[in-house]
């Protein structure tokens, strides 16, 4: 059976030793009083809750799946019940604003304690989850009086979010959309429209759900210019408080899918339903703009969530499955034979996973960082570079952390042989559940597209130096350090300059052949991501050899030396990727355009 | 719904321009009458009933599965049907030795037709897959009377076989089997144990099932020299021909598996069951290594079948899907947005399925011509040489097929956006189904040390020139062609001599440290896929631009032109891949090693 351990001691090493958060809250106003011990409390409870009741809940979830009926959707056993202790623990308020009722935690912790919550268990993680972005567009885009009504009962989590994007024939192109807002008397509107792929769309886990819905008003532009975002709750707030008649909206159907089977994809249907407006008329989309900034860093995590789950589960099977003898030699002599750990292919294997989930949680808990920055720190310089490295960091972190956790899933189930393919071992579920990751929250490709066309290229490569600029003067700072890690800020300091004179060779092409961008913006996102992760990995080393420099004990000296050997494989066996990127990036995009669209069938 | 159509051209240009086939069936005894015109027949019909048959089939069976009762297993609906118009087509028969009943066609042809019932449907396609490693076994090891019992009636498909190796604690590792055999007194023995992962173990599709099973005698040494080889028939055979009495093994239960539902992957109890030795007493294995070649070489064209599927389906949405504009402006003004094939990452997706589907084709066939050579040829020398480059190119093309078949297929349901997630469209089956075949018949890790260890080192190095030194003289008679292709030649001749430096050093590593082997394994396997593919692209270039040459219709100048296109894709795409693994695959395997077991886990 798979099991899950929360990693407390890393990610207390990359809060602490490698972020510095604690000494960063000192200077953010509203978090002064988050101290390591503070911080260290509530990750060990998070922690406990997903290893004990979220965790033993993810297989059958998965076997189960969600129930539809005409009354409404019902979530697998078990689910209900973990998110009313979830609720009770008081969780779902952690960071969010004391206004309403929220803790005010500082967001990175926040992360963290979301991290935790989705390995455990992604599809039961996505209930809380997609009420973020919905809380996050009413407190910043709604009225007094709309944030009055909804925000407190979702930061307690008594009701939960969506968000309602996506229709059959738009996903991507959201300028398409079809779905009707008629203004009515009483200045609410009625939705008609049905909306697919909304995740969490109906359940009996709460005692409403909050749609945030994208829909286009009659007089409307045609195209993205044309819509707007409205408020539809399942139940209509009543004058207390609570809930009052039931809205015109319904799940239709539930989507039969690979993976993340426990959480209810729904097809939603809009039948006059009443909703009101959030912000202003045809502005919706670039009030959802600022929400998907956000839901896409909790995406990116997913891929380490799988990273890890994988990891752990992997590691175990290889320390006790006996198959074959070392090449050099018996290790476990008296046994039948050695445990397959012993084999350098099952350790490739094994230390791809721990890079990329060690590797991404430190990337992600860094963008979690510059969140709480950009939000509470008191100089606007400093909130401005913040935005500016997140604008670039975050398509990223969502695309390159979840093609490499999908990778590390499949490693994971690699590595128990002809059982990973048996659903019992949960290994192939983690697959089957990771896989949604690269297509949700927008796929690779849109990534990659607004990382290099919108965000690198749009911003004549300002976004882009504001980071290699930090690398740069990292390096600079660490150049002498006297360890393995010298090796890494050498090879760290090479790829920063490469990766902005490749920027700058697709930024020249570009301005004769626009099609470039699109040729080379995978390779160029996924070149992104190593250098990111690299430069993650550095930072780790400098602590864990400053951690060695202090003297520690035995068991912190063993953490250490594993993490300096992490990375060290990391940069060896991982990182040399970017010699094949660097080459195809720049490759002529004619080789992918000059087929006719007609020609690519003449095989058959 | 997802569909197929057999891709009859590209098969033609392979077998026909590419491998000349028919040339060589007019020199290999037996096969001299087999035309161009026959084959084409063949190929047809086989294509047709692909289409219209099988493919129908596929999303039915995955969705049904089997079941099990106390009687038996039954196979999804509608399998058994098309199983009894595969029997009265007869197509068992085709490429089967004379002697039983066989047609005698040619091997390479037999798997042209294997591609096709396997694209359709892999899980369908298993349950006569599997016979053919039964009748291998039998015809190479078999008495002449076992051969006269079995060999007709699995001959014709009235009988299926299974190959039963696994049990539940040895999978690579089958030294440590327990299964056992006891001698009786009238020749034959008792067979007691149970086996696990055993593909078409049992179904309703067929009228006796013959197992071939590992097992080990009462006074057996240890390890793999105490393995014998038997057979055990689901009904013992009756004098008239026919089945007789009901044996003593049975299906206890199917797994439950991420994917291939509609074959039943069973558990098989043997309770005491009659069993006939085949071959000799504890040289099971030894036998098992020849049939294993060749059933490796139908799971290696698995990897293709799963790129050639994802590469027809999303080609086809991809022209239909309309979804954003191309950069350079719509291509499509009259509609509300351009098909996403004009975007250039979306032809990158298409044309890394195509590639690997065309070149893995070729690579399949290619292998094919040589198995039909080290039977067939009148020369020893051929037959020797054939059996050389099939030694080495089996655990490459088993492996490199199944991983870049995995990739190709996650491309096709990453085309369909979150439509690739829903069942309905068939990608995500396709990426199940697929994730199997990098397990079964040895893993990738197991392939890559049998082809460094064994087959490379082994041979120290004899096995590696047959194919660098065919590859050599291919490129230098091709030096000077005057198209596309001579930049592909060129490359080729690189790669072809940094392949034998890359091994040289290893070699020279390993002398001291024997741990490189397993380090560099896969790195090397995947290097030498690439390497291989590459070849075959550069033998279909030159076939192509021949058919330029010599003036063709419309049809066939785009046919070659796309052709090309392919070709060059692949060499500045996907080729570079070999920049990193050739990097990687010499790194000092301390960097894999020196973490220490209990170290792994430091994290949590």
């Amino acid at each position: 059976m798979p099991a899950y351990q929360p990693p407390l001691r890393d990610l207390s090493f990359v809060l602490e030793e490698v972020l510095d958060v604690y000494t960063q809250f000192a200077k953010l106003p509203g978090f002064e009083d988050t101290t390591p011990d503070l911080g260290a409390a509530f990750l060990t409870e998070a922690g406990k809750f997903s290893e004990e009741v979220l965790a033993p809940l993810n297989r059958s979830g998965d076997e189960e799946g969600c129930h539809w009926s005409e009354d409404g959707v019902t979530a697998p056993s078990g689910f209900r019940d973990a998110y009313q202790q979830y609720v009770a623990l008081g969780f779902p308020a952690f960071d969010q604003p004391t206004e309403f009722g929220g803790q005010g935690m500082p967001g990175v912790l926040g992360l963290a304690i979301r991290e935790m919550l989705g390995t455990a268990n992604w599809a039961w993680s996505m209930y809380p989850g997609l009420s973020h972005g919905c809380m996050h567009t009413i407190d910043e885009h709604g009225t007094p009086e709309q944030r009055a009504t909804y925000l407190p009962k979702l930061v307690t989590g008594e009701w939960t979010g969506t968000m309602c994007l996506t229709e059959s024939h738009c996903g991507t192109d959201l300028g398409m959309l079809r779905t009707k807002a008629e203004p009515r008397a009483d200045g609410s509107y009625a939705i008609t429209g049905t909306k697919i792929f909304i995740s969490s769309g109906d359940h009996d886990m709460a005692d409403n759900i909050v749609h945030v819905v994208l829909a286009r008003l009659p007089d409307a532009p045609g195209g993205t210019k044309g819509i707007s975002l409205f408020i539809v709750p399942k139940f209509l707030p009543a004058a207390d408080g609570g809930v009052g008649a039931r809205n015109g909206v319904a799940c239709g159907s539930l989507e039969h899918k690979m993976g993340i089977h426990g959480n209810a994809t729904c097809v939603m249907n809009f039948d006059g339903a009443t909703g009101y407006l959030i912000g202003e008329e045809n502005k919706g989309l670039n009030a959802m703009f600022t929400f998907m900034n956000a839901a896409r860093i909790g995406t990116g995590q997913q891929g380490l969530a799988h990273a890890e789950f994988a990891f752990q589960n992997s590691l175990s099977y290889a320390r006790e499955r006996l198959q074959m003898r070392s090449l050099t030699g018996p290790k476990n002599a008296d046994g039948p034979a050695d445990p397959i750990i012993v084999h350098p292919d099952v350790r490739r294997m094994l230390l791809t996973q721990k890079a990329f989930a060690e590797g991404g949680r430190a990337f992600a808990l860094y963008a979690g960082q510059l969140v709480d920055v950009a939000r509470a720190h008191p100089e606007a310089d400093e909130r401005q570079r913040a935005d500016d490295l997140l604008a670039l960091l975050t398509p990223i972190l969502k695309a390159f952390l979840t093609e490499v956790g999908f990778e590390a899933a499949n490693h994971g189930l690699q590595c128990f042989g002809g059982h990973g393919y048996i659903a019992e071992w949960g290994m192939e579920q983690n697959v089957r559940d990771a896989r949604i990751s690269m297509l949700y929250e927008g796929t690779t490709g849109i990534q990659a597209l607004d990382l290099l066309g919108r965000k690198v290229l749009g911003s004549r490569m300002k976004l882009l130096n504001a980071l290699t600029d930090e690398i740069g003067a990292f390096c600079k700072q660490h150049a002498r350090i006297n360890s393995e890690a010298r090796h890494q800020i050498k090879k760290l300091a090479e790829l920063n300059k490469e990766w902005r004179k490749l920027t700058r060779k697709i930024g020249m092409t570009a301005m004769k052949d626009r099609e470039i961008v699109g040729s080379a913006s995978v390779d160029y996102l996924m070149y992104s991501g190593y250098v990111c992760v690299a430069y993650l990995f550095a930072k780790s080393s400098i602590a864990a050899q400053a951690g060695l420099d202090r003297g520690s004990d035995a068991g912190d000296e063993a953490f250490y030396t594993a993490k300096l050997q992490t990375a060290e494989f990391y940069y060896r066996r991982i990182l040399p990727r970017t010699k094949t990127l660097a080459k195809t990036m720049l490759d002529d995009p004619k080789v992918l355009l000059q087929m006719g669209e007609g020609e690519f069938a003449l095989g058959l």
